[in-house]
Formats: C-alpha cells, sequence, structure tokens
C-alpha cells in the first residue's frame, strides 16, 4: 500500500512549526519513529531531517477510517499528515524543539511501508559496524549522522563563501591525470581508447593549481576529490576531500593570515566556536623538541625536557650510552602521577616499546621526597636530585625518561604523553588548539631508498637562508612549508612553491632524478615555467578529518556519506566487483592466472 | 635572473587601482603584456587576471639601473613594480578600464624571466587547438578563457549560494563505485586489494542520490564530477560537472519551481540576464510535432507543419506512400527564401539525407505568385494551393516537405530548421530562450537489443494516468520526466523517481530484466526500497554545456580549465601514459599481446 501525495503539499519540516503556528493547519510529511496507543488515543512521533513532531490521532478528529490507519503504522513508515498544531495536552517534552506542540491529524496517508529495520534508527545504539554499514541507508537515518553530514554541508558552504569574498577562484582540475610513480600508489584506470594505457586519479591536483598560477589565475581553489590506494587506517580512506588552495604572488605571512580568518569564520559558522587570532607559530624543531611529535597537541602541557646535560656523566650505562652514540636523554613529568601502580607503568613500558624504545625509565617521587626507581640505583643522590630539578619534579609526579637517538626519543616520549593524557580524560574534544608548525626539514632521508626524499613534495621552496647548504648538508635545509594542527591532529599543510627553473632542477638532483626522470615526470610543469611563473604558495586541508574533529567524532566514517572499509570495499554496494570479459577486452586487459598473480 | 619579492607586498590588482589612488604609492605584479619605448620612455602594459594598466619608466624617476632592466622586460617575464598613480600623460585609453591612469615606476623587480611564448597571448588571435592545448598553461592566460573560468567559478558559487538558501545539503557521494553494465561505458579502476575486482567511476551519482533521500536528507545537491567512456563529440568530455539534486516529498511542480528560480538567479548573478518566468513547457509530443527535436531552438520559428491530411489524395506517391506506410508529410517554411539558389537548395536536400531522408521535396514561391517545385508536376493546381495555403505560404517563400516515417520526418526537418536557420544568422547566442520539455515517452525500443530500454534511466515514475497500459502498450506510456532547454541544447533533465517496490518491480519487468540481474545491480537500492522510502524526483544540469552557453562559445572546451581532446587524451600531460610492470602485477593485471587484443 503505497499512497500518493497527489494533491497535498508539505507545508513544514517538523521543527519548522513554531508556537505561531497554534490553531493553524499544516501538513507534515517524515518517518513514523514510533508509536504508541494510549487509551483512545494513537501518538506518533514524526520524524524528518530536522527533528520529531508529536502527532496525536483521535477518531473524532480523523474518522474512523483514518483512526484505524494510523493503528497500522509501525516504525519508519513514511507518511504524510495533515492537522490542526496545538498546545500540547500532556507534559511539556523539554527534549524536543517542539516538546510544547503537538499535531491532531485530521488526515493520513501512508506513502510508504518499511519492514523492521535491522537496527533501530536512534542516536547512541551500540551496533556492529559492518551491520551500519551494511545498511548504510538506514544508519544514515540517524540523527548523529545526520547532525554530521549536516555539520559538513555547512563547513563546506562556509568554506566558499568565505574564499569567494577573498578572491579567490573556484576551479576544477581533470579526475583522469597521468600517473606519476612518486609517492603513494596512484589508483588506475585503463584507457580503452589506448590499449596498455592508463590514466591515474590524482592524489591531489599539485601540478595543475601550480599551473593555474602560471597561468594568471591568482587565487584557486576546490574542494577536490582526491585518491590514495593504501592501505586503510582509521582515519584514511581510498577516496578523501581537499580544500584545496593556492595563492600566487605571496609568501608565507599571506597563506597564513588568509587561513587563519577562513578557519576562525568556519569555526564560529559551523560550530559557534571562536578562534582566537592569530594562532600560535613553532617551528619544526621547537615541536619535536618540545611535544615530540610535528603535529603536538597543545592541549595540555606535559611537555619534553631535554636532560642529556643533566645525566651526561651519571652512572647510568642507558642514559650516557644514548649520549655518546649521538642521541639524547629527554622525559616528560606526568604531574601528580606518582602513585601509579607499577602494573600500569608497565604497560607503558610496552607502549614505548611499541614506539621503538628499548625501554623507559621511570621515577616516581612519594610525597615524603623519596622515590621508586627503575634506574635510581645507578646514580647518586646528588645526580638524581638535579635530575628531579630539571624535570620540575616535584611530590607525587612521575617522571619518564627514554634514552635513544632523538628520532626514537621524541617519537616515544611524543605517543607517550599523548597516551597518558588519554588515559587521564586530559583531551577534550569540544576544547579547540590550533598550532602552525613551521620550518620543516625539506629532505628527510629514506633508509629504504638509500637517497633524500622530499619532506612535503619536490616543488617545496627552501628556505632562502639555507640555500647554500643544499650541496654541503642537504638534510639541514629547512623549508618554506607549514602544517596546521589542531588539537594533535594536522589537518592541512601547504608550502611555498618553488618558481625558479635552476632552483627546481637542483631540487630533483639532490632528490637523484636524472634529468631524463624529471622530464618524464614534470616535463609539462618544467615547460610552464619557461614562460614566467609568479611566486606562488598554497595549503590543503583534509577535509574529512577537520569534519571529524568539529563533530568530535573519533572516525572520518561518521563524517562521509558512503565510506570504504579496511580493505576499501564498500559493505553496501559491495563494490569493487567482476566485470564482464568483454569490458576487459575492450581494455586489452586480462586477469592474471591465480598462480602467476 | 629571478628576484625575490622579499620586501614588497602586492597592494593591488591592475584594475583594482582607482582614480582615487592617484597620487598615491601602489605595488603592482603581474606580466608583460607588451613593452614599447618612447622617445626616452618605456611603456609596459601589466596583466593580471583583473585586465591591463599601463606603467610608465622614466629615468629621472627610476634611476639607470631600474631604467636599465626595464628595457630589458620582454613579453611574458613576471614583474613587480612600485610607482605612483598619476593621470594618463598621453591620450586617455577607452578600450581599458585604466584607460585613464597609469603608474610612474619608482621600483622593479622581474620575479621570472620568459621566452618568447608559441603563440602571443591575446584575444581573438587564431591559433592551431593542438598547439593551444598542448601549451593549456599558456592559453589559460588568454582574457577569453579567463573570463569563462571566472564566470564557471561565478556560477557555481551563485549555484551553490541558491542551493544553500533552499534548504538542500551538499552531500559527496563516492567516485569508486560498483559498475552497472547499462547504458554508457564505465570508467574501471582495477582494485589492488581485490585482484581481478574492479571499481567503476560513476556516470552519475543517480543511485546515491535516492539512497539519500531514503535516508531522510531531504533535500540534496551536489556539483558532481562524472565519467563516461564514450567516443568524444565537440560537446563531450571523458569526465564531466554536473548540477546534481534530488527532492524529497515533491512532484514536478515543485522541481519545476525550485529549478526556475534557480536558473533566473545563476543568469542574473553570473551574466545579468532576466530570465522571465514562468519558463514555457512543452510535452514531448508537442515539441516533436512543432520542432521535430525533442530540445526545440524557440529562438526563431519555422516550426514544423503536419501536411498529411491536404496531401493524402494527391498525385505525389513520395507523399502519399509515406503515408500508407504509417508515416506523415511535414513541412518548414523558410520565410523569404523563395529565390534561394539551386545549389543551395541542392546541399539542403544532401543535408536532409544526412538524416535520414530519402529525399526532399520543395517548393519556393515566386514573387508572381508561380512556384517552383520538384513535385508540382504530381499535383493539380487546388492541391498545390492547398499545400500552399496549409504552410501559410506567400510569395518569396520557401516549403520543404520531408515524407517518412514521423521519426524519419521529425529528425530530418528539425535538424533542417535549426540548419537554415544558422545559415540566415538568426541563432543569436546572447539571447536566451528557455523551455520545459515534459512527458516524455517512458521507454524507447531499442532495435538493435530488440527489447524496450528505458529513455531516461529505469528509475523514471510513470504517469499515473498511463500505468494500466505498461503490459499493454508499453510505448505509450509517458514518463514523469522532464528536461529543460536553452537555446536548442538540453541543459538538464530529471524526473521523478518510482517509490513503490512493486512499480519499480514491474518496470525491470518491461525492461527485460530478471529477478537475479535487477537484484545484482541495484540490489541495495531495492533492498532499501523495503524501509519507508519518500516520494522523491530529481534534475542534473550538464554544467560545462550550460557555462557554454552562458559565455556564448561553441564548445565546452572552451569553458574546462585542461579539458582532453577526441581521443581521450590530454595534449598538455600525455595522459594516458604507459605505467610500470609493477604496477600490474600489484594489480594482477597483465596487457594483452597486439595479436590477442
Amino acid at each position: 500500500m503505497a499512497e500518493s501525495m497527489k494533491g497535498l503539499k508539505r507545508s513544514h519540516r517538523c521543527t519548522e512549526v513554531t508556537r505561531e503556528d497554534i490553531g493553524s493547519e499544516v501538513t507534515l510529511m517524515g518517518w513514523v519513529q514510533k508509536r504508541r496507543n494510549l487509551g483512545s488515543l494513537i501518538f506518533v512521533d514524526l520524524r524528518d531531517r530536522s527533528g520529531l513532531m508529536q502527532i496525536v490521532f483521535d477518531e473524532n478528529d480523523i474518522g474512523t477510517e483514518g483512526f484505524e490507519k494510523a493503528g497500522k503504522l509501525r516504525s519508519e513508515f513514511v507518511i504524510a499528515v495533515t492537522g490542526r498544531v496545538e498546545k500540547r495536552s500532556g507534559a511539556v517534552n523539554e527534549n524536543l524543539k517542539t516538546g510544547e506542540m503537538e499535531i491532531r491529524a485530521l488526515g493520513l496517508r501512508i506513502l510508504s511501508e518499511s519492514e523492521t529495520p535491522p537496527f533501530p534508527i536512534e542516536e547512541g545504539i551500540q551496533t556492529k559496524d559492518e551491520l551500519r554499514l551494511k545498511y548504510r541507508y538506514l544508519d544514515l537515518r540517524r540523527p548523529n549522522l545526520q547532525r554530521n553530514l549536516m555539520l559538513r554541508s555547512k563547513v563546506a558552504t562556509a568554506v566558499r563563501k568565505f574564499l569567494d569574498g577573498e578572491g579567490f577562484l573556484e576551479i576544477e582540475t581533470p579526475m583522469l591525470i597521468k600517473s606519476t610513480p612518486e609517492g603513494a600508489r596512484d589508483y588506475l584506470v585503463p584507457s580503452r581508447v589506448h590499449p596498455g594505457s592508463f590514466y591515474a586519479l590524482p592524489q591531489s591536483p599539485q601540478l595543475f593549481k601550480q599551473l593555474l598560477m602560471c597561468s594568471g589565475y591568482d587565487r584557486y581553489f576546490q574542494l577536490a576529490k582526491c585518491f590514495r590506494d593504501e592501505d586503510l587506517r582509521a582515519d584514511r580512506q581510498p577516496e578523501f576531500t581537499q580544500i584545496d588552495m593556492e595563492l600566487s604572488f605571496v609568501d608565507i605571512d599571506d597563506v597564513i593570515d588568509v587561513n587563519e580568518r577562513l578557519l576562525a569564520h568556519i569555526f564560529k559558522e559551523a560550530i559557534g566556536v571562536d578562534v582566537p587570532l592569530p594562532i600560535p607559530r613553532m617551528t619544526w624543531l621547537e615541536a619535536m623538541d618540545r611535544y615530540g611529535s610535528d603535529k603536538p597537541d597543545t592541549r595540555f602541557g606535559m611537555e619534553l625536557k631535554d636532560v642529556s646535560h643533566v645525566v651526561e656523566n651519571c652512572g647510568f650505562g642507558v642514559f650516557t650510552g644514548a649520549l655518546k652514540g649521538g642521541g639524547s636523554v629527554r622525559g616528560i613529568n606526568a604531574k601528580g602521577q606518582g602513585s601509579m601502580p607499577r602494573k600500569k607503568i608497565d604497560s607503558l613500558v610496552e607502549f614505548a616499546k611499541g614506539y621503538g624504545a628499548k625501554g623507559l625509565a621511570y621515577m616516581a617521587i612519594n610525597e615524603d621526597g623519596s622515590c621508586k626507581s627503575s634506574f635510581a640505583k645507578f646514580m647518586t643522590e646528588e645526580e638524581l636530585k638535579a635530575l628531579t630539578a630539571a624535570m620540575e619534579g616535584e611530590p607525587g609526579d612521575l617522571l619518564l625518561f627514554a634514552a635513544d637517538k632523538n628520532k626514537v626519543v621524541w617519537d616515544v616520549l611524543g605517543s607517550l604523553r599523548l597516551e597518558i593524557a588519554k588515559n587521564l580524560g586530559l583531551l577534550h574534544k569540544n576544547e579547540y588548539k590550533f598550532l602552525w608548525v613551521t620550518e620543516f626539514p625539506l629532505l628527510e632521508w629514506s633508509e629504504d631508498q638509500n637517497r633524500f626524499v622530499a619532506m612535503h613534495h619536490p616543488f617545496t621552496m627552501p628556505m632562502e637562508e639555507d640555500l647554500d647548504k643544499i650541496d654541503t648538508d642537504p638534510g639541514a635545509v629547512r623549508a618554506k612549508a607549514y602544517d596546521i594542527v589542531l588539537n594533535g591532529t594536522e589537518i592541512g599543510g601547504g608550502s611555498v612553491r618553488i618558481f625558479q627553473n635552476d632552483v627546481q632542477a637542483k631540487m630533483f638532483e639532490v632528490l637523484g632524478f636524472t634529468k631524463e626522470q624529471a622530464e618524464d615526470r614534470f616535463g609539462f610543469l618544467l615547460n610552464a615555467f619557461k614562460y614566467g611563473v609568479p611566486p606562488h604558495a598554497g595549503l590543503a586541508y583534509g577535509l574529512d578529518r577537520l569534519i571529524m574533529l568539529m563533530a568530535e567524532e573519533d572516525s572520518i566514517r561518521e563524517v562521509i556519506a558512503f565510506p570504504k572499509v579496511k580493505d576499501a570495499s564498500c559493505l553496501m554496494t559491495e563494490a569493487p566487483g567482476l566485470v564482464d570479459q568483454d569490458q576487459l577486452d575492450e581494455l586489452g586487459l586480462q586477469i592474471k592466472a591465480e598462480e602467476e598473480a
């Protein structure tokens, strides 16, 4: 039984009905959230995107036929109700926007019936992820996902409005592009017209946006779909969306300025949060030194302290050994955690090992000033005192130390700091701490490839002050690169680009590209650079992660309408799937037999 | 020589400098459009996205070194100029927004030099398409392409602003989806995690937007990237952009209402054109009868007239034969073209044959009332008179007739009508005539497949009045489908969707799908339909074509930043290209040897 809505027109969404409408007739359409019979009345909570409205069916109002129809209503039936808005007869429902009103039904049509859904359409219900994703169209009816997707739409609108006002042009760049075998894996798209040839789906519009600057478009943006064929983690999807931008005739400060105002605008517009400007800035080195991370969570302290100089002559071989190996000894002070049970400390040690630590030295300062420590026996009283002082240790504190190469120490203590904060409940999702991290190293050494690789990408401009070191000490050259960090998550990053042919050529040389390789991969960009290039810089945000943080969710799947799971498949549509042999023939492809693959 | 802009900040774009700035100092950055030396002065036209500004270099102002530098400037050098705004010393240039001003240069930096470009960066230059596309980054510097892409950005912004105001949510649907082997060819994307399986790139977000309606999002829109692996025509690209929308709890009139206001909004905002509302509507049958086309160009008349009843008993066998075969005889009146030379008429006959006509009967009415005709000898004086009268033929007119099956007659005369109008210069690009075409046939017979296929798609709702004919006379069932036509181009189309399981099942049956096939292709949609579906309808515009018409261009390539050519390749990046064997191995694919392919 599916009645048509012929002759009916929806007058309001559920919560668009206001006190002013009391006494007048409205027509609402939506889903039955629940029905209950109470004495001679039938109550239905009607749901639409805006929220809930209570409908009262009284045989005296709607007649016998209508009343009987109302008796058949079940959850998730789609109905159209015409009725009179009244002040609620029963108790006002404070939890409901429309809690002081109800609709006395005068007419009812059942537009669509529903089987019993596999899980209730309610917030906060524990349902297995697999089931939620298989029935994503039902999962998407839940208020939390509705809120998230509406937030996402609001943010996209706010971004566009702001950037349009700042003179940015929205320009679409192609999705079927040339494969460039650098960095993450491309998704490939076989060509039918040119069998054996492939397009790639873009990992980002990087080259195209730089070309648009060469072409004089001055300020570009796009909410761009990007693709990366990597193994998925909680916060990765094979396809994701970037707020992508590029600006001509600017330097770092210009990019930071417009982006700070952009962030303040969208946080205010979309979730009513004030972002104090300017956003603090920190160099990469300071971020590593103080937080052991290039994306510090600054919602709490517990900063790293370098105690190398304090322990350099102590009797604890683990410490002095690390220093002799060119490393450092650093610690964090978990304030007030001195009485942490041994078992918990042990689990922190295990956690640290997971990040490459050989061990974790600890010192719990008792309330009486004495201490329990894994290494006290190797140190003199003075040495312990100096170490405690250096760590600003007080009775009741727990000091944790790592000794190794800098990279390991940073990584271990940076992660440990977050783990402890998480355990202590210090990470408040509704608190938003932004930070710019600047002056990243231009290059990092790849043990795998036994060469330097670009930390951001090969078009990142070195800092002028460091240009002379590019041949002699490439690892020490800093880049005009910047990341924007929110609550310990990198939500965006970018750089000033190289716009000089000679610097770009040098960069490719340092990265170990032959002229031919550079030409083959980026030839059209290098050619474009022959015809007058403006200085330019850009930035891209991961929209999914940004929305995730704004929605106070833990996974980007909660802010994507139809996400994929870890094996990059869609549980609802069962993509990817098999295709006809004809299609493969047209593409000139064949699937390898299992034993060959 | 690439100087940095360190310490400099652009103060204005070229044409942002106004009369109020006269006397003050500005810093402009951009490209050298041209340089000329005049006496002791050097003049440079500086170009940026906003337009041109004249810079004057005088050795007395800028000093010897700066003056010498200015002497080295060549076209497409990128420079930064600081100078004083002055009233123009020479004649005011009326063609230039900034034609009454000039900048007396006080400082000059050359930010980037340029080789001589392969073609001049000017409007209206005849350059081969291949060269333009190879150097697209230079082509994009031309004022016409800059205008087009800025228009495109403006339209996108206007669309979003309007739809946001109407309660539409912008929701992103996936790009890596399941392949559905119906209609045009999908682009496939091999899966690495599941070797032998493939994703498809979407031809449209159709199923997802319908699911979003099932999920209660009520009003959805997206500027969606779509893909179709078809052989390209002038107005097709392998990837294209749709303004895609879907609405719940609506019928045709609601969709038409919001879209008429949308069109009026964007035409006013982006190009200052008033669209008179309501837009006229015409049924498909009327459109075919009057214009021989389901996308009539209503900028001019020359309508088709059915003269079957007039000629049914005449002596001209071509006419009566067509009628006996169940066809019709129809004509158009090319007013005032009676003196068209025989050679030109012959070329129209050839043109008509290209559209399937066996021939074309014509009658030129001389100024004295006599006539030249290809068929007069087969008719009586009375018959000719009656025919002339039926065609409202007057001295000086040219009447053209086709006789065949309706489909051929419509096609031939519809095309001929356009061809003549084009030759006569009746198609003014700056005149915008909109038209809704409604009541399309639900199905059309496919000779290839020997079955009915959906004219729009399998989810289109039949008209209630025709539902009873779906088994007995499927070809006569009209659909709740509508196209929006602008100047003879279909710029958008859509339909009310089937939301009842039983109607959908019937539709699949009529289309010849087995239950298993329907389940395999659209199973998740059919499942979703079990849980309460709102009545819903939607529409999608081809953004590229819309912008093309607004920009008064003939090809969508002129409104796409980086288009592809007919063989779906990109001349600039040389995509598609070869990939490494490793990549194919990971995908479990191999390229067939030439002889097998």
